[in-house]
């Protein structure tokens, strides 16, 4: 059991993005760069990021995009339900489980993934990057 | 996030045990053509339940398996940890994220999916098919 790839990126672009100086924007191609993963990647992870309103995207030459708010009102698991495609942890379609109207596992998976949120609930961008502010920064050679 | 088909075939086999009258063994066969899923998923998933000690398989023309204890007795919580290949939910090694050594976000979903686990250890396998006995069987057209 695993967050999609999608999730694990846009958790990568937000720390890079929390990272940088007051006032400037980041790009694609840099957080493309930093982490070795692909734009068009990166471009999507933005573009939901953006939708969230965790994000603000600036166009133009001299555009890019910040975070709407501090780290320290970002919430962890806000960030999971924006970014992964579904929190139904047990899937009774594909294939078709015919014994869906009478099981209960779905309903036990759901009070465990609402433990999972909770949890994350507890947690904010801030707590990510804490007390390694200046370690990260220098492997991503922010400056 | 979801679990793997693999731990999701695993409660629909071991759902199907549980209905069986007292005494009489399962077969790879009838489980795959009650749920409509392949022998050989069935099979391998059978092979690593007996494994984990919550099922117990007899050889030979006359062979199956069988629970080894009451479903009061199977944890969910314990079923999930034996059959998923792995609840480390974020995966920085693929591909391989530089900021590792420095990111706290593993650390945060450990604690996320130890909440998760937590909250399904509530729940035992007579859980899943509980007050539903009877039309479980049904749908299952178990005799």
């Amino acid at each position: 059991m695993q967050l999609t790839k999608f999730s694990d990126y846009g958790f990568r672009v937000l720390i890079y993005i929390a990272l940088l100086p007051a006032n400037r924007l980041a790009n694609i191609d840099e957080i493309s760069e930093a982490y070795g993963i692909s734009r068009n990647v990166v471009n999507k992870v933005v573009h939901q990021l953006a939708r969230g309103g965790i994000i603000q995207t600036k166009r133009g030459q001299r555009g890019g995009f910040k975070l709407l708010k501090q780290p320290e009102t970002i919430n962890v698991g806000d960030i999971v339900v924006l970014l992964e495609p579904t929190l139904n942890i047990i899937d009774c379609t594909s294939p078709h489980c015919n014994i869906v109207p009478a099981c209960r596992l779905k309903h036990i998976f759901n009070d465990a993934s609402e433990a999972f949120v909770r949890e994350l609930k507890n947690y904010y961008l801030s707590d990510v990057i804490k007390n390694k502010n200046v370690e990260l920064r220098t492997i991503l050679e922010i400056e």
